[in-house]
């Protein structure tokens, strides 16, 4: 399951090229959404809560589909040094409505919205403690709570069949000092050449791809090798949110 | 240690008239801020954090006096239906803007500003469950929050001296079904004829009261039952703080 | 009538302890509006004026009941040194959403929602001239104009039934150099080590208390006092309205 | 001192057509501000203050000249319905800006600004009761608040010279029914064929003139005519100031 | 067609006083809009599209009236330095207001509002190279824009009868070193003493009027002069329109 | 040069495959700014501008590094239905900053900031026709803007040398009923299952990607052969922008 790196370069988390964090999903965080998911990509940790509404935004009125929407948020001292309150500001930032389109487009890939009915879910991604990748760990964890907040639509017959298609996870991989490496943190991605997200199903194929050259450029072949890892990654996420959920 | 009140009446949550809710203090919870506390009245959970910043606002400059700020938020979903997000919204509204100043207020009779020197000091309460007496939990954790941040500053030689001058603690009493009671919970708050908000110092003095007749109004003998209950509580609150902060 | 206090303190405004400023409420200030009163405690002048609409807010759509709620302002150069225009700013500040809160809890108190059928009344108070207690003056003034708005509503058959159901006065007390003190003037309230604004209904009975150790803190003796103060204040206040409305 | 109009129109304020309404100019309206002037043109009702400032907008740092601006506003209820409050909405309207862009320009043609020196004078003019030419009635007013505040910088020795250069009045004229007619109220306001506000100086010339056909469009007969009736309205406009300001 | 003017002073931009710029009107500029007009005033370059929607603002719903309303706004650099984007600012500023308003006036003298029925054009000028009178520009250009929506409506079925009453043109004029001159370019305009912007039908009556004394004052004489400025330029300008739109 | 795809499939607009539209760059489009650039992919068009400002933002002060940011916006009707106007809603969307904030960081890939020194180049993409490929032909027109704005910094000595890293150009990539294809108007990118950004440098390295499974899903295959059409097709773009410029 290894990709060949140059042995001598080290990360600074210690971890191998291909290695993620620890990853721990934890559902019914808290206890009022439908869907409530505590994720943990290592230091970085978000509330991820889907919330069911009968009704849908005023495009899809009366043609039977339903919707997914994000929102997605940073505690003001989730980071090193406190930032802002956006609410406090009087709006959301680039990087926030960013994030927050990019988690509802992949989230929307995995109901089937006929399926769904008209009804809207809504997706909280609150980060609580930020080390990087925290985008990439709220698509993971909303997945989750997402799952959770259709189960509960199906128990209160809101809906008759299941709607979910696929599971999706995401996670980033990047250039580090020349080698590419999977899931990385703050420390890492603050200093990679290359950024890049991506946002898989549980067949393996792309919902998302967002990358980046910070610093520098990249050729298609490590594109290619990015690719490769970030396969390995999300294969592995969405296995730990299959034992999660206890789907065999 | 109790209050005498009709035998008859049951509070919702069954407990004693003068019975707080299982009151948490969990230190660190998160690994930047300078304070960092979870605060847990049964089932409101608010995580509160103390963020040291070296400059003070411009009324203060020049002053050698220091400043305490805070800001109140609510994840959409703390919620039994799911809250508008304030900065989607683009403003806070008129509760967030009156509870944060509440705690701000109360939280600065902590410290004293000469002692701070010009350094200010960004509370941050952020319900993510929220049961009732938000704000109450919001300041009794805080309190510990910037006791901490105050050591860190210490530690950094920021500042000589200790500015605290006294520990703050905050709960709510009320009159359920004719009844006073201490620390309400959501199902308590929202029939409670009266409301009241009280925040005191750990000598048994009073640094806020605000009280609201819901439905109805009280009198003086109430108002003197819901003090006494008060200050019962805070005292309980005030030891649970020296206990979490190992203070003898 | 006297509250007993240490003989040597003298206030500012040179008046006794107990003693209000000079009251004035002029009914019919300005012509449009179903009721507008000029309401002056001393040099603080407010405009309180009761407008009438044939709707509810959404969440009383279809409940056969009313709603009342006031909006708050002050005129930029009503202060001693000018101060923004909220309205060039974008936003109201938190004080003037926190008052204006205030003013429309306590006057919901007056009213009976169901006598005042689908109808809101919209009470504005806006300050022309500041000297400390604009929003004890406003809610006193803003019920006289509420009488008179309902007055015109029964006149013009837009009610069948009177809803009023008492008269509210407001005033603030303070500890002022260690004496409990009414009624408290700008020179005073700056340097006040203590502030409450309280509310009552015309049968003494409390409505809001809202109490603030700007400096130091306060005990239950004291609190005692102040309220003992308020309910006199307040009784010459709801006295003042009787004769401006000529209730018997 | 009459112009030729047809004689068998009557207004609806009974008034002949080159007849303003009753100008009232009230100084020292309230305590605070520099200038505080209530003016009344009938049953309009502003208040204008003009308040100093020892400093200038950014443009003019460094350039040894002062400046004057102004807000302009309307109490909710000072109109026939009741308007949304500015502040509330989170920002101010289109006429709102218009006319106060209007004030603040009419009024810098009274001052010399090199002998204003580095200050600014900022004028707020407050509608409190509407009935038809506030912009007009606030540019008169705002005029004689200027006047006192700039005698206050004199006595304070804020400025050495008097920077008054020339009084400044204004007035609306119309064509009501095909009639040239002075001073417009609501009623003929919102009748009017054509509505222009004039702004002129003490020697009768013109600072600013603002013409709208509401409804069909006006030649330059009709022009010429109702530039006669606001040069003479203006004439006796400046000389109620000047009584006003005890000028000979 | 000469105004008699001093022979001695030269306008910056070489014309004679009563001298258009060369004037350009290229209709179809864009593909999608209804109308769409590039308009050009020697160097002030404005987009002028005209939108046509269903539906009417709420006040006339039901009416069987229809609406205009006009947008403005100005690339960041389409003057000497670059603005700010007001849709960064997050708002438009007061100039942009009172620009979009006179616009917008200025074309509702264009149509029978009853023939239009229950739609709404919408106008937006976006002025892509600034060079002085870019709102007389954009109600120039606006109407031919309006006038080819027009004939879409009529194409579309969507109105019967042609709503047209008349063509609608504006130009400024000012007095630049005391000489009345026509159609001010940026260097003219910014340092003309007095600048007056005129909207004529295509019978050479007024519409609106809108002088300023940016400096010092004028008279009636001036006045006049630059109405018959005004009037010979606007004639031009509606004999262009005619030409651009293939009437006789 | 040609990709082998399923000979089937037409595109809506006739091109083969990997066929971009008719592009056109043209220098000096506006007189103001400092590079002034309209560009045009087939029917879509944009404005570019670079304007030269003396300062960089505060993170940047005494770094002696320059800054490259970009800001983006739509004219309300150059799309087929008009969109409300960024600055009258009062806020830009999400699409909006997202794209701009894409496009500054693509065109900071062009350049050497220590050389740029404490300078920064605004860039403005102003779309006046949109038929797809907005971002991407944005990207292109603002690479040759920003030379321009580099080439008049250098004559007027704003520095000393030229800055210039590499030539940045833009395209999109998709999957049109299972074909990639280069370039995509508006009707196929409406229907595109997959919709890609690529953005690469003069030495065929990427610096952005950016992919969007709108509709089901994509696989590596895919992703290589989108690569390979966008690597031909930023070629193109790249020649036709050192045409433009006059590069050998």
């Amino acid at each position: 399951m290894s990709v060949s790196t140059p042995a001598v370069i080290t990360r600074p988390s210690q971890r191998a090229a291909n290695q993620l964090r620890d990853i721990r999903l934890t559902r019914h965080y808290t206890k009022h959404a439908e869907g409530s998911v505590l994720v943990e990509f290592g230091d970085t940790k978000v509330i991820c809560t889907a919330s069911v509404e009968a009704s849908v935004p005023r495009f899809l009125k009366g043609t039977g589909q339903g919707w997914v929407t994000a929102e997605y948020g940073m505690l003001p001292r989730s980071t090193g040094s406190r930032m802002d309150r956006e609410a406090a500001r009087g709006k959301q930032g680039g990087r926030t409505l960013e994030i927050q389109r990019l988690i509802g487009r992949s989230l929307r890939a995995a109901l089937d919205m006929n399926l769904l009915g008209e009804n809207t879910i809504k997706l909280d991604c609150d980060v609580i403690q930020a080390d990087g990748g925290t985008r990439t760990a709220s698509i993971t964890g909303a997945c989750v709570a997402l799952y959770d907040a259709v189960g509960v639509m199906l128990e209160r017959k809101l809906i008759k069949q299941n709607p979910i298609k696929q599971l999706i996870g995401s996670v980033s991989v990047g250039v580090y000092k020349g080698m590419p490496v999977l899931d990385l943190d703050y420390a890492e991605d603050s200093t990679a050449e290359t950024d890049m997200n991506v946002v898989m199903n549980d067949a393996g194929r792309f919902i998302e791809v967002q990358g980046t050259a910070e610093e520098g450029d990249f050729d298609f072949g490590q594109l290619q090798q990015m690719m490769e890892l970030a396969q390995q990654g999300i294969e592995q996420l969405i296995a730990t949110q299959r034992e999660a959920l206890g789907l065999s």
